[in-house]
């Protein structure tokens, strides 16, 4: 090819040269990839690229920096604050075929795998090696993805976030340059933590290609409970007692009265309809057998009812996906509706409070908006089913979610406890930590001054 | 004051104008803070300022950009790798007048200190309260110093380290402004994990002022344990199989026979000679009993004999002692020498390896060089027992230093687990993450563009 037919190639002719028929431009790969669970608008990436090696993605950011192209990592698009729409058009990464296993190292209880691995899937190759890997928000999505927005769910009360349980990654910087950071040993002081700057960062300093995980040991006995409570504040302090008893309870999820009757009604269950909440205790019989009793007494005292065990397999089986599909049971309650869910998280001693004044706000404004809560650490969940075509309950759903944060960091809280910012609460993040915008958009123009890696999420670069 | 005599007031005054008599420039002050516990040269900075608040830091910080002259925090100046020598010349920032407890939340567990608040300091102004703030390098180091070199020590087996229980920070960067990073919540994904990024950083990014903490309660029981081991492999073979197991236990603490019989001299006791492992429990008075057996089982299975209890809190205090002893006994062994501590972390599964290696390769060397491990993070400390003013000696356990560090980076290990990286470390920082070093520098630069923050700490800026 002479010099001037080289010229008038364009970005994607360059990035096909690398991936040939993986790089698409139609239009269903465009829409399906522009756009996460949540309500927001999404907006379709200019092509979708299917790269199968940390190599390609390298050579893929690479082409997009010289042409200042955006680049938007994918894992299963299962985020809920818009993290992948394509705001300033760009080329999606997708990184499902990079779904290898790396290693798994036993002795060491750790593993590696490559971003688009899932959760589910992982758990399914370690299942013969007395391990696994405990972080699950629910959805069966990417461990890539995961690391990305830092995700958690129900058993970070025990287990931790990603945050603690990411040791090390591979990523390909702003300008195509792959690095590793962290490492195998259990613990490092080695300069600055990179490994956790880039958890969370949601794709905007860099594209995390692998990830290197902690595991933990398969439990030798698992036990379930539900409780109900005749008042929400009586859960709350049984949840709080729990911890501070320092039982090491494995899951501790709070769902409403409204929660309670969408579940009841989807999953064909008949608990009563009031503030339940679901336990698991993990570790040795006898410890199980300690941890549920104690939990027990606990609950009694703060007035549950219907302290009920669920021992048997099958039937923990069906309480956790009766808390599983929550979100469904939830659009159950208004036909035809679609779920906005948002989450904060507060302190443990300001979280009756806060569900509280928040269900007053929910009953007055006339929207249905189910609570589930990951109590333990303080952090819960609304859904509001709306319909996404009338104006005036987009509006209403709009002021409760402001009010709903200013809510939560009026008592010390956060905008989000696990969904992440996204370009969903860009502006919340603001109220949040005004203080430290400059200081992320500093970081993040050090990283990637071109602002090509998922722009618009996180932080506005102004230039 | 004319604009003429405001020119040529200098830093020092104006500083002096902050802080009153609270600024020194005394030889004994300015000797003592330019010197770590380190073997390391220390380098005396050009005054000390002793300030009380986070305002007082912030308008000193300020003076400092604008004169472009180095500010270098200071808390007990336990540091063990330079961290505090004033390569530069500049200020120290001795805090250990900011020791407030701000504030102590039981119920969500959680406390803020200022940051020259000691661990000790804080766990006895906790005492009453059922909580207690777990991590424990040996030295009753600050709060603040911890925080800064993400210091862990021996229960970070079980509670973590400074990553894992700093929630948030109020920090001065390096214009002098204040921020506030994390919060009070117990998790949170708004936005960049600025927590973790100063954690660790040496004060090259910020000086912390403020530190939030994430409190554990009071474990109900502590039994001791004391198991010694015909060989290495046995012991850490024990480690290895206790957290496989899932065994919660707090301290797992592994004493080479050199280390051990330098223990008996200093401390008066009378262990076997042996590769040794100090156990400690945490937890119920069942789980306790019921950790103790299992752990007994495995130590028995591999070898360990002489499973000794210590269940009364004096014998407990006395084995613990002599444990937090073991750098005082190790000099012991030489009359007059010196201590250079240095400590690597691998992946527990060439634990044994590694050690056996690196005392073979200490033997040869003919030093002294007693080894004590955090066996439950692979991470262990070697103590060089040297005479400073001996160049054969000091260029020996240079040489064995690197060798060692060669050895841990060739198993996936790292340089350092837990003393970080001061000046002592920067060249073997660059051979462990040579890829990573310029996103280290470039997030330095973006934080701290005039490089006046503890300058030639971690990364070294060329410009």
């Amino acid at each position: 090819m002479n010099a001037d037919a080289a010229l008038k190639r364009g970005w994607l002719d360059e990035l096909a040269d690398v991936l040939g028929a993986r790089l698409s431009t139609a239009t269903a790969h465009l829409e399906q990839h522009g756009q996460d669970e949540s309500y927001h608008d999404g907006q379709p990436p200019e092509a979708v690229a299917f790269p199968e090696t940390t190599e390609e993605v390298a050579q893929l950011v690479a082409i997009c920096a010289r042409y200042r192209k955006p680049v938007i990592p994918f894992g299963a698009g299962t985020s809920l604050e818009g993290h992948v729409a394509a705001l300033s058009g760009g080329v999606c990464l997708d990184l499902s075929r990079m779904n290898a296993v790396l290693d798994v190292n036993a002795e060491d209880m750790d593993c590696a795998v490559q971003a688009g691995v899932t959760r589910k899937q992982l758990n399914d190759y370690l299942r013969d090696t007395g391990l696994f890997f405990p972080i699950d928000p629910g959805a069966n999505a990417t461990l890539g993805g995961m690391a990305a927005t830092g995700a958690s769910g129900t058993n970070a009360v025990r287990y931790g976030t990603m945050r603690e349980n990411v040791i090390g990654l591979t990523v390909v910087l702003a300008d195509g340059q792959v690095v590793r950071t962290g490492g195998r040993a259990r613990k490092s002081s080695a300069g600055y933590d990179l490994t956790r700057l880039m958890v969370g960062s949601e794709g905007t300093l860099g594209v995390i290609t692998e990830v290197r995980l902690r595991l933990s040991g398969q439990p030798e006995a698992i036990s379930s409970a539900v409780c109900s409570f005749p008042t929400l504040e009586g859960a709350v302090e049984t949840a709080q007692m729990v911890i501070q008893s320092g039982i090491p309870v494995a899951r501790m999820e709070l769902l409403d009265e409204v929660q309670m009757d969408a579940c009841n009604r989807y999953s064909g269950l008949d608990y009563p309809v009031q503030p339940t909440i679901f336990f698991e205790f993990h570790g040795s019989e006898a410890g199980v057998s300690e941890q549920a009793e104690r939990t027990g007494e606990l609950a009694q005292a703060c007035g549950g009812t219907d302290f009920a065990w669920a021992t048997r397999p099958e039937e923990r089986s069906k309480l956790w996906a009766a808390r599983h599909a929550a979100f469904y049971a939830a659009l159950g309650l208004k036909p035809g509706s679609k779920g906005w869910p948002t989450d904060v998280a507060v302190p443990i001693s300001r979280l009756a409070e806060c569900i509280t004044e928040t269900k007053q706000d929910i009953a007055e404004s006339g929207l249905i908006a189910p609570i589930v809560g990951h109590v333990g650490d303080g952090n819960f969940h609304l859904v509001f089913v709306i319909d996404p075509s009338d104006d005036a309950e987009m509006a209403c759903a709009q002021a409760l979610n402001e009010r709903l944060v200013a809510r939560a960091l009026r008592m010390a809280g956060t905008c989000t406890g696990e969904h992440g910012i996204g370009y969903g609460k860009i502006d919340l993040l603001k109220q949040e930590h005004p203080d430290l915008l400059p200081t992320m958009a500093a970081i993040k123009r050090a990283l990637d001054p071109a602002n090509i890696l998922n722009p618009g999420k996180i932080v506005r670069l102004d230039g």
